[in-house]
């Protein structure tokens, strides 16, 4: 039998280049590394971004897609006509008080992280805004913590699938190998 | 009586400017609100990235230093003499498997985070190399789960000192305090 999976999509508001160009680079990594589905980077179509991506679900493996310039309001909106929207803001209720509530529903969740200056829109379309500390600090710990949290630490027990490397952990240096 | 805290201090290694000003930022910011004493950016002299964290430290609280410039090496051999080093890499022991027995020692930490390219003797140098998750993500999203499985997820907790600001949770919009 096994239990179906929930969907996880992150959605990346905000990205202007090159200012963003790092920092949504992490986004978009953790989001894979941390077992989303995928990751929509809206409003810029971003094409150095996708090839870098996809070049690492290349190496790395996968699935995981990424899709970038789509308007955040119409990938919002039409989340909710399926799912929930959580985003992630320093304003937000504290995620250990909300994150049961969250996990129960069992809809298929849009993880939104923004930028320092998020519209007032985005606050008020979510159904749930999070915080990971109230404290200023970064979109990719945020993003990490919540989806740690979401998934119950499946992160450290992934595999990813068509994988061309793969780490054997060790306690010096780097051990990698290669599986095609 | 309660328990007398280790100190913990972050290690950020190769930085260089402007290509990592944002990505060191999120180190500094996520070493400050997951509860760090303070932060060392080595080998780089970065007098605007010290006046943007004391300028957050000076609203949002504190206590909580930044120190930048002085050799790697250096940094680390002298924690050496009284506690231990644990570098954060994709290629380490997985956190789960390691976390309790780096709790138990009770020793001060230093916890390094790196670039892409770190030095083999970075790796031969630390106590513990750890990773989390053996994908390649980002060093802000792997600071922040160490920290927080270090300390047992107190940074949802904590209050800083002398803070101008503080953040009223709100599950809409933002709710911000002024203290003085």
């Amino acid at each position: 039998m096994g239990v179906k999976r929930i969907s996880i999509v992150v959605l990346r508001m905000g990205h202007r280049i090159p200012r963003d160009s790092r920092i949504t680079t992490h986004v978009c990594l953790v989001a894979r590394a941390f077992g989303a589905d995928g990751v929509i980077v809206s409003d810029v179509r971003d094409v150095e971004l996708e090839k870098k991506i996809n070049s690492v679900v290349d190496r790395w493996g996968g699935p995981f897609f990424i899709q970038t310039g789509p308007p955040w309001v119409k990938v919002v909106k039409e989340w909710l006509e399926k799912g929930e929207v959580v985003h992630l803001t320093q304003y937000g209720i504290p995620l250990p008080e909300v994150i049961e509530e969250i996990k129960a529903s069992g809809k298929d969740k849009l993880v939104v992280v923004g930028s320092q200056k998020q519209p007032r829109e985005a606050f008020e379309l979510a159904n749930y805004n999070v915080s990971v500390t109230l404290q200023p600090h970064s979109e990719v710990a945020a993003l990490a913590l919540f989806l740690h949290y979401l998934q119950n630490g499946r992160e450290f027990y992934m595999e990813f699938s068509n994988a061309k490397l793969k780490v054997i952990p060790s306690n010096r240096g780097k051990k990698v190998i290669k599986l095609v």
